[in-house]
């Protein structure tokens, strides 16, 4: 099952955004089946829409249940732990840069590997890495944070671009995952520390 | 058309989900055809929902117009009868939790006769009983009621696993869908009765 | 690219579709990634739906990139020029009434190109032109126009149906789209208008 580094960063970021959904089903005071359900949706939903355009179906969810086992196994364990951070809401958007740069790049290795145009497969790295969080907040009924003040989906962008970019130039798949990975990481948490954000569309007098 | 049970279960679901759509319309005082879109979307998005995430594609109701004439057609008659039950809101509540227990059991036959995982046919029991009146509440402006206080999701859950369960001991399909659907019904009545809801998750001092 | 009627009218309305998208984003004063992901979603959200129902997998903008190239130069230019119009949120809603229209007789041609039954060929119609514009409101946050009080669904619905009953009288199928977006684009013009609206769902005493 972990064959490779692609693997291994792709089962981490199942648990990282699995973690941000039972987050949010903690803030929202769910019971333990909320917390399946949001953990379950967050952690699979982006991989879900994007095979879905692909035409990669059935999904890989129904044909290997280990994804959802896992999903639920980390939803029970915050059922019981979600106290222990100090902040909820520090550690979910924490967690939710790490697995939206995982993802971003391991969506866009998926979808390179098809034989598809290099943009599309950028594309298809910000879906994978950016709808799970998005299909949490909108079933949490929490603010989106893809509209949050700092810099979101560009964060998905780059980390999808650097993988595509550095494979386009014969860098192993091992160091595009990386420095993929650590470019839209590292944008994404200084815009966390610093409210780094990018220059917004700024009204004028007429509305 | 109705050659057995589980296809009279399935027709019964689309009228009972269709009509609380319907009722979700006339609670937000729209028009007609905004009665015939939200009957439609809560009568069938469950199972759309699963054939798409299966690859039953194309999905059974293009195939088969008849399904959104139904819809349309229970829309129509809404229109016209919604004001008659003294609540809207307890109606749609007590039809939700039939035909969130009908389309639990249905969704996971139908899964299990795919050759899948049994875990992965529960699943789509789930997702086929709630997904239609989670895309109802989102469209209506509701809250989900799949976040409501009460027992909700696990009686879906409750009635796709007796299903599951007694097919895999070999009891017949018909008292297999019957008893699944009794379980779950039965859960989520009481719940609704008796506001019962399972351990929610309790902020402790911190948030 | 632009062989005939059908396509330049599918073009126009992915620009018109990007377009409200972007102004949705300038309303909720996003970056310029916000723009993109909103023009996106708006202009192919409604035929991506249609496609995935269909079973036209992988879908249309996997295979020919230029659709989100459109999107996203549309979004860019917006994100300089959105503080022009006097009024961003009637523009908004009269570009969305041209690509109701349009979308809805270029999703029902696509559909009746199938051997589909007419019926489900007009659903699809309503499907194209009225899904990207609900993705649009749900992700940015606005009340969905498709539950606005004026007249809505039905100049979608009707674009279809005249599309679709002309196209069986043998009518050409220029003539077709033409006269089902004049249709669908003057009954919704009209109720912007004059605020028309059908008659509405009215709650007796009782609630």
């Amino acid at each position: 099952m972990l064959e490779n580094l692609a693997q291994v960063l792709d089962w981490f970021g199942l648990v990282v955004f699995a973690t941000t959904g039972a987050l949010t089903a903690s803030r929202n005071q769910m019971d333990i089946f909320g917390f399946a359900l949001l953990a379950t949706v967050t952690g699979i939903g982006g991989g879900t829409i994007r095979d879905v355009l692909l035409g990669r179906l059935p999904i890989f969810w129904v044909q290997d249940p280990t994804y959802l086992m896992v999903c639920v196994g980390v939803a029970c364990i915050l059922f019981f732990t979600a106290h222990i951070p100090q902040s909820r809401i520090r550690l979910l958007l924490w967690l939710d840069a790490i697995g939206l740069s995982l993802f971003a790049v391991g969506g866009a290795k998926l979808a390179l590997g098809l034989d598809i145009h290099p943009f599309i497969a950028i594309i298809m790295g910000v879906i994978t890495g950016t709808f799970g969080g998005i299909i949490r907040d909108i079933l949490g009924g929490e603010k989106p944070v893809v509209l949050s003040q700092e810099i979101y989906v560009s964060a998905a962008l780059l980390a999808a671009v650097v993988f595509v970019v550095l494979q386009s130039f014969n860098v192993s798949a091992d160091w595009s995952l990386a420095l993929g990975f650590i470019a839209g990481f590292a944008v994404r948490a200084t815009a966390l520390v610093w409210h780094w954000s990018l220059p917004r569309y700024q009204p004028r007098s007429r509305s």
